[in-house]
């Protein structure tokens, strides 16, 4: 007989509005038994060792249809990109041992009744909290919007906002490493500082303290941006339509800015798309799956050699968690937002 | 000694806020020596026959700084798309009595400098007002937008704003011809008529008799929207934002219905592209002069065989230019506005 364990999870309260507090999320405690159901083929049983705190998930606290990830459930775990230990498996391609990355629950164990978008870990030699980042979703968001959307050419004038968070600081680098001129926008000094000292950005600016968005782009890009790797939105994608070069490209991953807004602020600088004859392009990481094998050919060694900076914030606790995805949205976390469950 | 002439003129008053009228524009009559200068090397000396009014020169009624036209200047004869027979010539590849199309002055005579963007007028069996339009700038507008920003295939669901004019019926019937699902919106009864019974668009709507073009758009597309041909830019724009299916395609020709404000209005509902994984994509027709002969060769036998239907709004005389272009931001029209300056 299997062996039953107690299992914490962390548990939506309820769809949220506005800015998310902790209290919206919830300890609860309930049992598991550590092994896949008998009438459950091609699922995985896992202990969760690693959580990732995405700015996405903000989306899926609220009620909606037909977007391209599903709402939480309220009263259920919570779901989101981590690192896993299998336990048990009655699929074929996975067996009891494996380390694995892709969706699971904010939960000590978990059943995974599919294992579509599941990663399999091969490469140890690395720290495995990389697979909520540099060398899972993030990473490999990073790797797809820059060399698939933005179609990047040498020497072009690359701008980033949100540039310290997990996919920007990735995206920068990778840019450097192509020689772009690089410049990112952050929340803080302190993140202004890491662009410019540990992740090599040729320059880097705190958005709360430029009044004026649009000046601030004419002085760090007084010929136009060719590339915009756009993850907030709002007033900053405004100021950006106004200092594009022509033929430029926007790369939209995200738009942490209006996440929590009841209704989005309005952009009213699109007509710049037409006499810039600009491309602005939304993407989204799943679609470029095929080359996840590719990306970390390309990304392995550069970590190993030093090329490659990245920077973790790590939550210790499954009990951390919900403050960790809370305080991405007030820009508390640096670097990569990171929950540890559990180290083995 | 070479001819003096009088040379009537459509000059701009000076800059113009809120809906261009009339009186914006002046007729005024100078005088005009029928030969290119001495000193004036490349360049030639149009009379001019047929004008093209264009919903882009509003944006040239504006003082405007690095946009992709110059502003008109205030007092001298406005610019824009015509046809014109060759009087005096002093380059080399256009002599005297050539026609061409392309950028000429409003008024009977006018010295072109430069004649980049220029082209000789090779076929003449057909109406040669058709070079202000479906032979003209506009038809290779719709072709380059169609074919090469909106990458269309078989089968796909396209809408289309502003559908009845001239370069939305084109798009239209060009969609219709590959074996997509068409819908054109636009702002009369008479308007979506033609678009189902003349051009043979699948279905149309009057966009001013929707109160909620959301739910106008989820009436026609039940199942979304793969490629929309963007001519109006604002609410109608953030209404397909939330219609467009995944993949799905934008190419940004036009936003008329913001040409005339002094604040764009804000679009709100970008965040689809993301969701949706959307291509929004600005274009100009100048980034496609190399395809023009390739254009014609698929555009004339089309026409020839009655395969492509084309409606002028033929607007009589030099002095009715003024009403007809201000026309356009009413929707005046009723399908491409040409004005005749002469016959010859």
């Amino acid at each position: 007989m299997a062996e039953e364990v107690s299992n914490k999870q962390i548990v939506l309260r309820d769809y949220v509005k506005g800015f998310p507090k902790e209290s919206d999320m919830t300890v609860k405690t309930s049992t598991i038994k550590l092994k896949v159901p008998e009438d459950c083929s091609d699922a995985i049983l896992v202990k969760n060792l690693y959580l990732s705190c995405d700015p996405y998930m903000r989306g899926r606290m609220r009620k909606t249809e037909g977007s391209y990830v599903d709402s939480f459930t309220p009263g259920s775990a919570i779901t989101g990109y981590g690192v896993a230990r299998i336990v048990d498996s009655s699929h074929p391609n996975f067996k009891k041992g494996d380390l694995v990355w892709g969706m699971t629950g904010w939960e000590e164990y978990s059943l995974i009744r599919s294992t579509q978008g599941l990663f399999k870990i091969q490469h140890t030699d690395v720290p495995l909290s990389y697979y909520t980042g540099i060398l899972g979703m993030a990473g490999h968001t990073a790797y797809s919007g820059f060399y698939e959307v933005c179609s990047p050419k040498k020497g072009e004038f690359v701008f980033i906002s949100a540039a310290s968070g997990a996919v920007g600081q990735l995206v920068g680098q990778f840019a450097k490493l192509l020689g772009c001129y690089v410049v990112g926008s952050a929340g803080s000094k302190d993140k202004v500082d890491l662009l410019k000292n540990k992740f090599g950005f040729d320059d880097a600016f705190n958005y709360k303290e430029e009044p004026d968005l649009n000046a601030a782009l004419k002085r760090y890009f007084p010929d136009g941006i060719d590339i915009y790797f756009e993850n907030v939105g709002g007033k900053m994608l405004d100021a950006v339509l106004l200092n594009m070069k022509v033929h430029g490209r926007i790369a939209v991953c995200g738009m942490i800015s209006q996440y929590n807004l009841e209704q989005p602020e309005g952009v009213h600088n699109l007509f710049n798309l037409i006499t810039k004859r600009i491309r602005m392009q939304g993407f989204a990481v799943f679609d470029y799956y095929h080359l996840y094998h590719k990306f970390l050919d390309m990304v392995l060694p550069l970590i190993k050699q030093g090329k490659l900076n990245y920077i973790e914030d790590i939550a210790e606790g499954l009990e951390s968690a919900p403050g960790a995805l809370v305080g991405l949205f007030y820009g508390r976390n640096v670097g990569k937002q990171v929950v540890v469950v559990s180290r083995e």
